[in-house]
């Protein structure tokens, strides 16, 4: 039996953070090194999070990141947007690195600012960054050192793009969201009262997972019309995207250049007819393509914190450190009813 | 003080039927006349759903409809699609009626079969009726015999799109609604373990209340993509549009549109921000108008088994009866929160 | 037609506050003065809350609550606990008040340290208000200056037990709660990702609605046992009391007694199996009495911001002032489903 | 590497069969032989129920019982109550079996009768079964060839009362299910309209898991107030016990018998507060001592179909076979948020 590989965590008593746990901790070659707090240092992620006892007990510790990531065969950073940057100049080149913040992902630095609001603080890392689109990048991911996790609407709407990208000419997308894609911080448009049985959009055309759609769909501004929207539910998008082709194209063709584009894809299934609750708790994306009117519909659903973040993730380091793309990942059933 | 009008309601104890009562029962100028239902004549309404014990405690009756017809100054039909036109026949002309089913709203017959899969039975009777988009059609409606009541998300998707009516080149639309639509019979999709935390399209661009929007728009099937949705919660559509133009259009001119054409209607709200809890319980159809991409984005608002039906059909009542269109309909606030 | 009452609102804000206005604005016997705001005097309650567009369109005032008592035929507050005793020393005397918070409830002061945990600042003031449990004490309330307004699990728990006070020995209570009963101020266990699909006890046997009850049913702290818990749900208590007995009652004579206490009240309604659904939105406390094992069960339910709230109080309006118990709220039909 | 154990379920289609398959695939020792389902025969368990699609595309298959118990190491029955005395006679003794319906938990038949309204048609089957409640009886459980399971209301209440078991005197119990207890098969009480935003008991003392409860605590069906209840949620049972001592007992000692009796019980989880959320997805019943008035409050959470049926049935599995007792169980990390 080879050496297990050491994993670590910063940011772990975040939603994402605890999500990585959860996976991590049925992934049979892992063995997690740090669980890093800065709020919890001391406690057990089990007194933080009480649902943790019996399943995980470990200490959680704030010691500092540089040291983590030399003891570290892989290092999550699970830390809110623009806090990842901050520690990034201490970290980078000591171990290998996914960030599942927004802070790598674009190349532009001038997307960076409009979509978050702040100049980058440390640009000259950015480079260093794959994109961890997996389903598109995975012979970069292979050899990257650092991967910057997409998204959790970026990466639905690119699943349900990539295969046509070439010959898209725009698109419009309506993607709903549940509530845990907006961390554990309590605050109005998560207030029970108001989010229950409601469905509200926000940010509309100007969210910041737009740019990173825009990179790699190799599309301007103006070709894509994103409608963010919450829903009454906790886990989840489901992603309804109008795309216009360059030329025209039946539903058939288009249904064959998915196929194509997913033959060995493990985590992308095609169905006729997709629907939230069967991704719910697993790394699939679900994918369908269907007509309505004069157009073709392509849908797509996942769940916010493992495809759209800690399965990703966790993915990309599969790849990253010659596993099985799939390990510890293709077991984890989606949780029906 | 006049006489108080005589009101009917053939099918009262399906989800339509019980909210024509709620709301009647706070129309002031209105009396509850005759309450009918084939399955439950003689009992108590109070009996059957008793959660209106002390509201209401009518005894429901099974009389002929004609003889209720005869009787009363209007007649809602609140009956499953394909009942309506099977006793129309009889009570036709023999007082003002609403049908706030399916069938007889389409004047093209084959829109009718294709849509609803199978003839009409009573084809003569479709001219007869004026089709009930009050904010539309309120001239005709104030004249007329025989309203069509529209179904709940052609509603919504209408009043999302008449001001752009003639500018309209071609529309894509998603949709998603409350369980209670789908009517009062449980159903595989209605399934509490199924439905509560999931959200599924289903009948893409398939709807039996395409044909409606169509109708009213003056385009055509190819000019419309309509993706219908269930989500996780009872009440209320939202609805997202992406309209397409014939020319361009700012998207303060489109707002502008907005403005002039809803000036005078008591029940449309233009709004920046809209969101699903403000409009329920309520006759309200909220619409917003912003941008994404290069693209106008419209949205709407309404609670389906209100504006979307009985409220939509007892605005429709007042205007036909020369009430204030508003009576017994503004003061239903949106239960918030 | 004789001259409308003058109704203010101190707090109108809030959830509580809200609801008031929802039923008042339905009331023809009342005429809105002042809605009262701190935080947001100047502004439109439509624009602070926008599902009320339309409806109510008032300005918000931060008038002195002395002058806004001398102008007012009944002044509502809806104020958190701990606030309505800061300005009450001004305001009382002025005009009829009801006070819908926890602060002129008890009689007992070290109650009140106990269980609110400070001591109250206007403790002379206690004595000029009667508690607002109108199915018991209405022939007080008639003459009453001041109302304070029972808790909303207060109400429920003696309602379920008034008809059985004089035979009751001691009683356990599991009552569950909707997450409006908490206000509108985000924390932690209303978080939306933390309250969906969960259900949770808190304050066991510790909760300030405790005193209250052991108040009107003249029992002592150690004959009630009352958790209170927080269900997945916006609006609506459900309780369930197993009570003992001094003496062996059987179900029908327990149910009988229940029949009879409440034979004259509008909004009590007993009934075989209750369900929260069916007084949603509605001022009505249905109750059921049952047998399990050797023991009898009774049930409550009602909605917390109607009975529990701003319904009760209404009802507790009408009574100081002549009118009818139930105008403006009998019509006030539960909204379902 | 050993032999792996074949493993078959006789419906599979089921919630329940369904969550057997879930923890089976990620159970290392065992290995998936037959998964039979009389109405899919021929199709693959992803056609059924497509969240599987990847995860496990088994065929289904109809063979008979009898050849099925045969092949395999431990069979696991998941059919409706009624059902499983019908097949075993001729299953009986071919194989290890664990039973999850109700068939053959009773050892008095009059209570079958009584509770689950016909007679029992395998009544010598009975004493074959040794009742599945791994925490009390694992002595017997390492010999049985037959489990009957426990039921999930059950289950709860026997965990929350056990170690009290030779001081109580009576109980009274209100216990909250998910709608997932009901089953798959569409009706009115899990009508989504209906169950969402509501609560309701049913079969108030008349249950038919009280007779289980009243067999293992060894207390008559008057010395237990049991009060189930139906939730707006999915998954899990939150219980409250409101337990009566033969003597006076201080939360301290009470506390201390809970601590001693489940010392090395590897599912439970002895807390301060519990709540629902914590334990979903995952085999651990949690539970707490509390005290309100003069009384003692006993909480229980548990998933009920991880616990309180497919969790218990693997956990009884393992011991039955020799196995670690938690495997493949306690990596199955609840589901959180």
């Amino acid at each position: 039996m080879s050496k297990k590989i050491d994993a670590s965590i910063i940011g772990v008593t975040g939603y994402t953070g605890l999500e990585l746990l959860r996976i991590l901790l049925n992934h049979q070659d892992v063995e997690l090194k740090y669980l890093i707090s800065q709020s919890h240092g001391g406690q057990r992620i089990s007194d933080v999070w009480p649902h943790l006892k019996g399943v995980c007990d470990m200490k959680l510790s704030d010691d500092n990141a540089a040291k983590v990531a030399a003891e570290s065969d892989i290092l999550f950073l699970a830390l809110p947007n623009n806090e990842a940057q901050k520690i990034m100049p201490e970290i980078i080149g000591k171990t290998k690195i996914i960030d599942i913040s927004g802070d790598f992902r674009l190349k532009n630095f001038d997307m960076y600012e409009k979509y978050y609001g702040q100049k980058h603080e440390y640009t000259e890392g950015v480079e260093k960054f794959v994109y961890g689109l997996t389903e598109l990048n995975k012979d970069e991911i292979i050899k990257a050192q650092n991967i910057a996790n997409p998204g959790c609407f970026a990466i639905t709407a690119q699943l349900a793009l990539l295969p046509i990208k070439e010959i898209l000419q725009n698109v419009s997308i309506f993607a709903i969201t549940g509530s845990s894609g907006a961390g554990k911080t309590p605050k109005e448009e998560l207030h029970h009262p108001v989010r229950n049985h409601n469905v509200k959009s926000y940010k509309i055309g100007q969210h910041q997972h737009i740019p990173e759609i825009i990179q790699t769909l190799k599309i301007s501004e103006k070709q894509i019309s994103f409608v963010p929207t919450g829903g009454p539910f906790t886990r989840g998008i489901h992603l309804t995207a109008f795309p216009e082709f360059k030329k025209e194209m039946a539903k058939n063709e288009v249904a064959e250049m998915y196929k194509n584009f997913y033959k060995d894809k493990p985590f992308i299934r095609i169905k006729e007819n997709i629907q939230l609750a069967e991704v719910i708790g697993s790394n699939f994306c679900d994918i369908s393509i269907n007509e309505a009117g004069g157009k073709i519909v392509i849908q797509a659903v996942i769940d916010n914190l493992v495809k759209g973040a800690a399965g990703g993730a966790i993915q990309n380091m599969n790849i990253m450190l010659g596993l099985p793309e799939a390990a510890g990942l293709i077991t984890l059933s989606p949780l029906f009813p």
